[in-house]
């Protein structure tokens, strides 16, 4: 059994409107930056997970993501095994 | 000039009570997954940078950070380049 650090982010899904991610872009337009385009906002969650494999980690991380912290309708999920 | 494609993640400061975070890990306790601890939540932006090199797009990701998107008091932040 290991321990592994896991960093998750979860983003809005293409297609879905992303009124966060239109606020930053405004706000930034409105500090007269040039050439900077704001896509995405979204959360970040970085967790230990006790497993035996990087796989079985990340099945614990796609299990977790289907039952609590992802809603698949308007978001999507990345999660990163630090190290792996 | 390229387009530096950056993945900012701000997340609280080691020591900066983190009430997100312990909401959630409360949540994953709730639903009786053992072996997993939620540290931290943030908040995760992808932007598209017009700059001359990778260190130039740095830098304009740190001015925005520092006037606009991050609150140093209580956030400490992270931007990766993409393919950097």
């Amino acid at each position: 059994m290991a321990t592994y650090k896991i960093e998750l982010i979860v983003k809005p899904k293409a297609g879905v409107r992303d009124p966060q991610g239109e606020a930053v872009d405004g706000a930034v337009k409105g500090l007269e930056v040039k050439g900077v385009k704001v896509h995405q906002v979204g959360r970040y969650l970085s967790m230990d997970v006790d497993a035996r494999s990087t796989d079985e980690a990340k099945r614990i991380v796609d299990d977790l993501c289907k039952r609590l912290l992802v809603n698949p309708n308007l978001e999507t999920y990345t999660a990163r095994v630090e190290g792996a």
